[in-house]
């Protein structure tokens, strides 16, 4: 369930789904949706193959389809524009094409990445950043496009999972020496009613003993959008691991933790990978 | 009301207190607490009096004395440590005092301060990072305190209001140039059920172009919290006003928007106090 995260959460987000009724079917390929008016539960039929090759069939009264997104770069390519990874348009960090005078941004172009380069990562926060670079630019402004770190959050019913930067298989092609290490921590304090526990993934590199990556799960009010934002502008500076401890976030019963759960997952990933700091120990609950 | 916060958000919080029937008298001196086993309404009667002079009684069951922080400093003293602002302790960024091979850490403690050098803000995150890094230099280390924000977060029944780093006297009095801008923004997309207002006061300094402060108020599922550490992260790097507007943040619909709330305070503050980047436009909603 959900890729883009370790397997560890995706089991997370299974549990959330299969606990409000909805059965997940994976390795399993659709071959046709066919309209049945005379469906039993419904006016569509899917007809589907296992990966066994049995055959799967659901009635529903609404499919969606998710199929990924791929650049539509017809226009661009008809124009002469070059292409870049995944055949989006290529474009420099001022989002500049290298037809004179046209820039392109959004779903279609490549993403300039902050820890991997040139990539292809579209987003509707990438696209907001780049149309506005884009039509600066267009109007003789200078701006650069900073970089992508692929921060993302989803609700799944009362659930949220957010990930930002790097996951452990990314940061090695990349080229990094990563290790992850899973943790968990409280939203807030535990005496205050209605805390929630965060699981934490947090990939660092044991060379610069920097934070690559962060993966949280928890309860849509436990604040995990907001807290991925956090590892997101830590990344975003290149902080040390060690350097997150020190950040002055806030801090009250209800709302939290002396130690924000940000910093009790890279203080994990510290002791845990063998880079910890002298002194960095286990915070208490 | 709450003044550690600007008066429009004091407010706010006000508006919070009076909606759940709490009675607040400000301008009003405390003169005695008589224990009365006879009361009225309770077996304590609080005697007080108006800035005019008017007799004000109240009956209580409890009585929460709230009356601010004050360094204890009596064996420190004692043992001849030197003291520093407002009567704390005096010692240097390892946490050291004067005495040789005596380090202090916590409530009684001067406060190293990101933006304002030496000053006394006590907070328990503070003492949470004083504390270790002290007890790490006592066993050898060499580790520095990084420096107080003054990042604070309150909850008020069903609202939060935070602060981070200085509000517009503070700025001004530590010799920045300051100005503060109010805005408003979505906790998440208005046609996703739920979302909440955020009341933003943003204080930048005009001759950088930093942010120097930011102060939240919303609802206490609008991720105030972890918001104000977002700003916090940010301004703890130095950020400048533009350069938030780069940070990749989260987004989905019911937990966020494509440019995230502190982003909007900032952007606000670019336009508004003339310092905006060429085409940094009013998000939509």
């Amino acid at each position: 369930m959900l890729p883009t995260v370790d397997s560890q959460l995706g089991a997370c987000v299974h549990a959330e789904l299969a606990a409000h009724g909805v059965e997940v079917l994976v390795g399993t390929r659709v071959e046709a949706i066919i309209r049945t008016t005379t469906g039993q539960a419904g006016q569509l039929t899917v007809q589907a193959s296992g990966v066994d090759g049995s055959a799967v069939t659901r009635h529903a009264d609404i499919v969606l389809v998710v199929a990924g997104v791929r650049p539509e770069t017809t226009v661009a390519v008809r124009a002469g524009a070059a292409l870049g990874v995944k055949g989006a348009i290529a474009v420099d960090e001022q989002m500049r094409t290298n037809l004179p005078d046209v820039l392109a941004a959004g779903d279609c172009v490549i993403t300039h990445h902050r820890l991997l380069g040139q990539t292809y990562l579209p987003l509707g926060t990438t696209a907001h950043k780049q149309g506005r670079i884009a039509g600066e630019n267009a109007l003789g402004g200078n701006r650069l496009f900073a970089g992508s770190l692929g921060t993302q959050v989803v609700k799944v019913f009362d659930q949220a999972v957010a990930r930002t930067g790097l996951r452990d298989h990314e940061a090695r092609a990349a080229g990094f020496d990563p290790v992850t290490i899973g943790s968990e921590a409280d939203d807030h304090k535990v005496y205050y009613p209605g805390s929630h526990r965060i699981a934490i993934r947090t990939t660092g590199d044991r060379t610069t003993g920097r934070p690559l990556g962060m993966q949280l799960f928890g309860h849509r009010h436990a604040e995990i959008a907001k807290r991925i934002d956090i590892a997101a502008t830590a990344i975003f500076h290149h902080m040390s691991v060690d350097a997150v401890s020190d950040l002055d976030l806030s801090y009250t019963p209800p709302l939290g933790s002396p130690w924000e759960a940000v910093q009790m997952g890279t203080q994990a990933w510290g002791r845990e990978s063998g880079r910890a700091a002298p002194g960095t120990a286990l915070a208490s609950r």
